[in-house]
C-alpha cells in the first residue's frame, strides 16, 4: 500500500508537470456580460459606468450588487508552509493556490484569485491584506507558517469587514469536528467526558482544540502532544511559549487537567480518541499504542500523503473507527468538505466575519448530513462526491451569520440553501458545458 | 450635438446601472483545465501539484510556464482620480476597473484582475503593489491622482521585475504621439521645429511631454499651460513645484525656450499644434484662438465626454486636423488603442519593464499602421475596430523589449506578432462562442 501510494504520487507529479506545461496555468478570467461590438464598452466602461461608480460612492454596499465583489475571494499566502513542502516561497506556491481556486469554483461557485505575496513579515502581510478589502468579498489565508498564521487570522478577522478564513486552521478543524461528532455517536460517547489526544500541535491541531472547546468539549480532557511530548503547565518551554506562541501556551494551561506528562505513548494510554496531524507515516503511531487506548478507540490519522498509521493496522490493534486525510480510505477528513460551502455561505449572507461558533454550526451540519445518509464505522463524514453537502454547509454558515448579527443579507436557512444550490449547480454546469464543447480542451488519455 | 451627447450619456448611465444590477459584475473566473471528476484534483491540486511547486522553487521563472502568471495583470487603483469623477474611493472604482479588465480580455487576451486598494498613502501603495509581484505578470496602475502617480510609476518600474504601466499617463501619451506623428506627415512638419502647446498639465500631458522628448521632439518648442497659465522658469510657483511636483518642475525649465508668458490664448499664438487634456468643453478653447495659430493647425481636443472645442468649430476657424477622445468623431485618440497591445507584448516577451523608448516604438507602429491604410485629415490614427492593430502594437513592444535587454523571451518581431494575433483571436472566439451558446446571457434589446 505504501509503495503503491508513493508510486502513484510520483506519477501524479509527472502528469501535473506535463499538464501545467501544456495549459500554462489552471484558471482564466472571462467576461460574464455580452460584448458584441466595441460600442458595448460605452455601457460596460466609460461613459456609462460613471453612473454605477457614483451610486457606489454614495453607498459602498452597492459594490455587492453592481460588481463581482459579492462572489470574489482572494487566496493569500506568503509561501512559508506550502503543502508539506515548507517555506518554498510565493512563486512556488502559485500552482497550489491556482488549484485551490479551481476547487473554490468547482465546489463552491466562488471566483477565487490566487495572490501569493512577496513578504513574510507579519505586520506587512496584515497591511497588504487589509488594503485588499475594497476589491474582494472575502479572504482565504492559505499555507502560512505557524504561529504567524494565528496572529494573522485573529487580527484580520477583527479588523476587516469581510470574512477572513485560514483554511489550514479552520477547514481542517471544521472537518475534524464533524467526523468526531459522528464517531462519538457510533461509539456511544459524549463530548464532556471524551478523552482526546491531539498529536501534533501545529496550526491544524491548535485550531481543532480551540474549535472543540467552542463546540462544548471539555478542554481539560484534551491532551496536546508536540515534538517535545505532552503539553502541560510545568513544561520548561511554557514561559517561552507565552511569548512565541500564546495560542499554544493558552492550551498548555487549559488542557490536560490530570497533568499527564511524557510522550505520545503515555498520552494515548486510556485515551478515547487520537487526532493526529503530525507527520507522514506509517509507523508514526504504533499499533501497540493503539492497543493501550480505551475500547472502541477512535483514530484520526490525518497526515498526508501517508497517515501516521495505516487504517488496517489501527483496526487490527483495536480501533473501532479510523479516519485519514486520504480519499482512497473510508472517512476522509478533508478541509475541502468545508471551505467551499463556508465561503458560499459567507458570501451569500455577505457576513462581516466567521466566528468559531459559526464553524461549529457548519460542522454540525456536516455531521447531520452524514447521519441522514446512515452512519457506520466506515461512514462518519460526508464523501466529497455528495454534492448537496456544499450548499448545506453554505446554508449553515449563512444562517448562523444572520443569527450572530454579522450578515448584511437576511434570509431563512432554506432560502440560503436554495440560493447556494443554484449558484453551485450553475457553475458546475458551465464547466461541464465548456468541456463538452471543447472550450476547455481535454488532452488527457481516456 | 452637446445636448445629444449629454442625453446619450444619461441613458448609457441608466443602462449601466440596470445591467450591472442584473449581471452583478462583469468578469468571472473559470477553469482552463478539464475537471470531470473529483479525482482530477489529485493532479490539479494535491498530491500532484507538489511536483510543480518544487520545480518552481528551484527556478522561479518556471512560474511563467506552469501557472497563469504569463498572462495575468493586476489593475491597481486607489480610487483617487476615477474617470472624471475625482476621489470617489476604491469601492466606487471597482466597476470601472472591471470594465478595464473586460477591455484587457477582449482586445488583448489578458487575464486582468481589478484590485482597488484601501489606502491612498504613497509609500503604502508602493509596498502593497511590490508585494503582488509573485502573483502577477504585470501591473496596470489606473486612475491615481497626480503627482502621486508619477512617483508610483517611476518607483515601481525601477524596483519591480515585472512591467508596470500607468495607463492615464502612458496610454494616452502613446496614442497622442501616434496621432501627432501622422498629423505632422500630412501637414508637412518635422518633429524638431514643430511648436506644440500642451493645454492642461495633469498626468496625461506631463507624460505626453516626456514621451515627445523621448520621441525626438524639441522640448524647447513645447509650451505647457496649466490653470495658472503658461509654465516658465520664472513663474512664482516654480520653487514650490520643485518639491510638490518635480516632473512638472522639470518641464518648467526644459520647455518654452522662448520664455513665453501669459495664458492659453497667448500660448496658442503662432503654435502649430495644441494638445488639450484640460477639462470638458465646449468653449474651453475658443475658435478665435485657433485662428491665431499657424496655418494648417493641428488641434487635439481630448477632454471627455465633451472636447474643449467642437471639431466643426475648430475646422471653421482654420484647423486642418482635429482629433478628440470620442468615438463619434474622426481621429479618436484613445488609450485603448495602446494598452491592450502593450500588455500583450509585455507579457509575451516577459519583459521586466517598459521604458519610454519602447512606448515610442509602439506609437510608431500605430502611426505606421494608419499610414499603410492611407492617411487623411480624417484618419491619422487607427480606429478601434481595426483589430490587427493590437497584435501589431504587441509585436512592437515585445520586440523592443528584446532589443533593450528587458525580455525574458527572445523572438523575432514577426513571431511575436503571430503569437499575439493567435492569443487575441482565440480569446475573442471564446467570448463569441460563450455568447452564441448562451453561457454569457444577453438581456439587451435588439
Amino acid at each position: 500500500m505504501k509503495n503503491e501510494g508513493e508510486e502513484g504520487g510520483k506519477e501524479l507529479g509527472e502528469l501535473a508537470i506535463r499538464y501545467s506545461n501544456h495549459y500554462h496555468g489552471k484558471i482564466s478570467s472571462i467576461p460574464k456580460v455580452p460584448i458584441k461590438h466595441l460600442d458595448d464598452f460605452s455601457i460596460w466602461y466609460t461613459p456609462g459606468v460613471a453612473q454605477v461608480s457614483m451610486e457606489i460612492a454614495k453607498d459602498k454596499e452597492l459594490a455587492y450588487e453592481y460588481t463581482w465583489k459579492w462572489n470574489s475571494v482572494a487566496i493569500i499566502t506568503d509561501g512559508t508552509r506550502v503543502l508539506g513542502l515548507g517555506n518554498i516561497g510565493p512563486e512556488a506556491s502559485l500552482p497550489v493556490m491556482e488549484g485551490k481556486a479551481l476547487i473554490f469554483k468547482y465546489l463552491g461557485g466562488v471566483d477565487a484569485i490566487p495572490i501569493p505575496i512577496g513578504t513574510t513579515d507579519k505586520e506587512m502581510i496584515i497591511k497588504v491584506v487589509k488594503s485588499l478589502e475594497p476589491a474582494f468579498g472575502g479572504i482565504n489565508l492559505e499555507d502560512i507558517e505557524s504561529p504567524k498564521c494565528f496572529t494573522l487570522l485573529d487580527t484580520l478577522s477583527r479588523e476587516m469587514n469581510i470574512p477572513v478564513w485560514h483554511d489550514d486552521q479552520l477547514g481542517t478543524a471544521g472537518a475534524t469536528l464533524a467526523a468526531l461528532i459522528n464517531a462519538l455517536k457510533i461509539t456511544g460517547r459524549n463530548k464532556k467526558d471524551t478523552r482526546i489526544v491531539l498529536f501534533g500541535s501545529g496550526a491544524a491541531n491548535i485550531a481543532t482544540a480551540r474549535l472543540l472547546g467552542a463546540a462544548g468539549f471539555d478542554l481539560g480532557n484534551i491532551i496536546m502532544v508536540d515534538s517535545h511530548g505532552i503539553l502541560h503547565p510545568e513544561r520548561e518551554d511554557m514561559d517561552n511559549l507565552m511569548v512565541t506562541n500564546p495560542w499554544k501556551y493558552e492550551l498548555g494551561i487549559t488542557t490536560n487537567k490530570i497533568r499527564k506528562k511524557g510522550g505520545i505513548q503515555e498520552a494515548l494510554e486510556g485515551a478515547d480518541v487520537v487526532i493526529a496531524a503530525s507527520h507522514p507515516g506509517p509507523g508514526v503511531i504504533k499499533g501497540d499504542w493503539i492497543r493501550k487506548m480505551e475500547k472502541r478507540a477512535i483514530v484520526f490519522a490525518l497526515a498526508n500523503p501517508v497517515p501516521e498509521i495505516w487504517p488496517s493496522e489501527a483496526i487490527a490493534n483495536g480501533a473501532e473507527i479510523v479516519a485519514t486525510g486520504r480519499s482512497d480510505f473510508p472517512n476522509q477528513v478533508n478541509n475541502s468538505l468545508v471551505f467551499p460551502g463556508v465561503f458560499r455561505g459567507a458570501l451569500d449572507s455577505r457576513t462581516k466575519r466567521i466566528n468559531e461558533q459559526m464553524i461549529v454550526e457548519a460542522s454540525n451540519e456536516l455531521a447531520k448530513f452524514a447521519e441522514e445518509k446512515g452512519l457506520s464505522t466506515d461512514y462518519i463524514i460526508p464523501r466529497m462526491d455528495q454534492w448537496e453537502v456544499f450548499p448545506r454547509v453554505a446554508s449553515a454558515i449563512a444562517y448562523s451569520a444572520v443569527k450572530f448579527g454579522f450578515a448584511r443579507i437576511s434570509k431563512s436557512k432554506e432560502e440560503f440553501y436554495a440560493n447556494a444550490l443554484n449558484i453551485i449547480s450553475k457553475n458546475r454546469n458551465i464547466i461541464e458545458k465548456l468541456i463538452e464543447i471543447g472550450l476547455i480542451e481535454d488532452i488527457r488519455r481516456g
